[in-house]
């Protein structure tokens, strides 16, 4: 694995580095056939130009390449999302709050990464520009066979091979389905959902305005922990208790159903791996979790909050849109306001009685995926892959999901060995519990690296 | 005007009066013609139990009478919402919210009053269970002449009438689009409605889970104060500036359109003598407010929110509804989800602009109604007075409703003269400028009442 940011800001702090060269290493990566199609955008003169203040101010970010996923308002820039229908909209007149953090601590902008257009699913495909292949930042190789490339997970599919790679140190991204944990699973890094409400979502084109989380993928949890610190504004406590004091649990609910072979071995191998290092980890049932299925039949969220905001656009440029996106968006158009109302009710409801389940318990483990991830000629752009694609959508939607519409936080960590396809494992928990998940991701991590 | 909450408790400190005293006068009042239809319960044990407690234990309502709308749970009592569909259901199980921050400050709960089913509309007419004629709490006299009873205005019109007559000190009740102020305008007494989200809505049934607020009548500002105290759980504090130092506005928008000449004789000749009183009233254009009529026109919050609360009480049972209550509910059911969440961020921006052209007033003044009460006979249930029902309801509505829009705060004053039909002033602003609004209420108070 290439170094990470707090390594790389150490090294520029001893001299070891520039900034200048740092900054090159990461645009010669972004260029490279690596990152085909994960940037929409490379912009070199505004890294490099962070990248000539010293690394000492106390910047934290010190001039490091930052990604920035095509949902958020960077001024001057145009946010398609994307999309070729917002592609000739005017350019943004101030930066999102997010963006507008990274600045602030330093951040240099490598560019915008590619997308699902709208965020819209979780495989990453994306027909208008291209779409990039998965990258295993562990091996850091692609993944998978090179004649047959794997997705890359999406929607954040840019930004996750922008870290993998190295041509970003943080990828920034959102995550209302998944979109943040999808794709680190798949390209092995490290990608952390927090509770929504404590990172700003203005400038950001929204998905679901009731899910919708601004958050980042990175090579290593201590970075991560770095870039929430910067996107929430906030500090995280350093925890100093031993991986046996947490009470884990896995669950026998929905969340390990459907495993393929990879996933089944990785996660179980973590257990054993886990235990051994002394983690106290219960199997519980949480039958709770099922009610999610019957809950979610009127459509979720989603369909209706995307559709309120392209109603417009969809009115006079429907051709211009992925055809599996505007199909999704479209079926938002038939949900009744009173099937939305009651599904917020209902949510909440759920919320209230699975946050008294897990009561007795810091963090549930999970596999963040139940499959690896497919080829790309698998699910490729055609309405004859249609069915797999959708299938393929679901599953990989299916546990990140959950932790969005229990308004949790939830960190992927990669839990495969070297040459397997990378597998990702989910620390969670129900809302503002981040801290703990954090502290607790730091004390699994070296344990599942150590195969 | 019968004494106010706070004179009879230093009346009891004192020993001029005795708990049990004060608890039977009320009762009188509660029993007599005066409350005919006010009341779908009275609860004298409750009351005479707490009134048997010495004033001086430090319970600030030290066992005085506190009425409580139908919309509220007490544990034991069947919260029916002035409705029959609800009758047969079981008691509440425990205390709303609103009603163990009362009990604990010693309240005495003289009984549930009437209120116009499911608190959906601002006349204040139950074809169920009667409804109440108005009362001038400051004549203590029936509203208008005796044969000729007016609507109390509503929903809460028990409460209302309930306090003007002296049968409570404190109406508890819920203002949605002017439940509160309605009645209090056409009661003569005060009515305050706070930010939304400064009183728990938890144990009421809803009428807009976007829009409820509970809150309060009293015949005093004071009272009005020590309600607010107790129902928000804060301390409102102490203001020691003059009336001429509030930056004060009328707007020449919405709120003034349509006066008939009671009520607009009574707004003029309360802005002489307020002015007389050294108070600074700019006139502002405040043209944002018509932007509300077009914004509502997909039906507002409530029909819908509403719809999904009953929807399974109206598959069954619509016909024991008020049928006017009933056709406006199931009118939410043709609401598309779309529609709901483009008027909810529609709200929210035009808060924002509200709350910009804003900036620089303390309070706005205007009538709390364009209109003075008409009389039962004329609105009295029966499809034939439908078109005058509806037409009066939108009059009644329009002022409060537009506050409950902006989320913001308001209170009504009484401002006729003794013999005049009531009529209420309202000084309101965005949210959470309560305490300046309650600190500004209690300098108009005396102004307004000295005729």
């Amino acid at each position: 694995m290439k170094a990470d940011l707090i390594a790389t800001r150490q090294a520029l702090i001893e001299g070891k580095t520039h900034p200048l060269a740092t900054a090159q290493a990461c645009l010669d990566v972004a260029q490279s056939s690596a990152c085909q199609h994960a940037f929409l955008q490379i912009t070199p003169e505004s890294l490099k130009k962070t990248a000539t203040q010293p690394a000492v101010t106390g910047q934290v970010l010190a001039g490091l390449a930052v990604s920035v996923k095509d949902l958020f308002d960077i001024e001057g820039q145009v946010t398609a999302a994307g999309s070729v229908v917002l592609q000739n909209q005017q350019p943004a007149r101030q930066d999102a709050p997010a963006i507008a953090r990274l600045r602030a601590a330093g951040a240099g902008f490598i560019g915008r990464t590619n997308m699902v257009e709208f965020a819209f699913s979780g495989v990453g495909i994306n027909p208008h520009h291209g779409t990039p292949a998965a990258w295993d930042a562990l091996t850091d190789r692609p993944v998978g066979e090179a004649q047959a490339p794997r997705i890359p997970g999406g929607s954040s599919s840019g930004a996750a091979v922008s870290v993998a790679t190295g041509a970003a140190f943080i990828g920034l991204g959102s995550d209302t389905g998944g979109s943040i944990r999808i794709p680190a699973a798949l390209n092995g890094i490290v990608g952390f959902k927090n509770t929504a409400r404590l990172v700003p979502t203005q400038g950001a084109i929204p998905l679901s305005t009731t899910l919708d989380t601004v958050c980042a993928m990175t090579r290593t949890v201590r970075d991560t922990v770095l870039a929430h610190e910067i996107l929430s504004g906030r500090k995280v406590p350093k925890a100093h208790k031993p991986l046996s004091s947490y009470r884990l649990a896995i669950v026998q609910s929905l969340m390990q159903d459907s495993m393929d072979s990879v996933v089944s071995r990785a996660f179980e191998r973590s257990l054993v791996a886990l235990r051994a290092a002394g983690a106290q980890i219960q199997e519980i049932p949480l039958r709770e979790l099922l009610d999610i299925v019957p809950m979610m039949a009127t459509g979720g969220f989603s369909p209706a909050e995307s559709f309120a905001w392209h109603r417009d656009w969809l009115g006079k440029d429907a051709d211009q849109y992925d055809p599996r996106v505007a199909q999704r968006i479209q079926r938002g158009a038939q949900m009744a306001a009173h099937e939305y109302i009651h599904l917020q009710s209902a949510r909440a409801n759920w919320i209230t009685r699975v946050e008294a389940a897990l009561q007795g318990y810091d963090a549930i483990l999970s596999p963040t995926l139940p499959i690896v991830g497919p080829c790309l000629s698998d699910v490729a752009p055609g309405p004859e892959r249609d069915a797999e694609f959708f299938r393929v959508n679901a599953l990989l939607l299916r546990n990140p999901s959950t932790i969005n519409t229990l308004d949790g936080c939830a960190i992927s960590l990669p839990c495969h060995a070297p040459g397997e396809l990378p597998v990702g494992l989910m620390a969670w928990h129900t809302a503002m519990h981040d801290d703990t998940i954090l502290q607790l991701a730091a004390l699994l991590e070296p344990v599942l690296q150590r195969h």
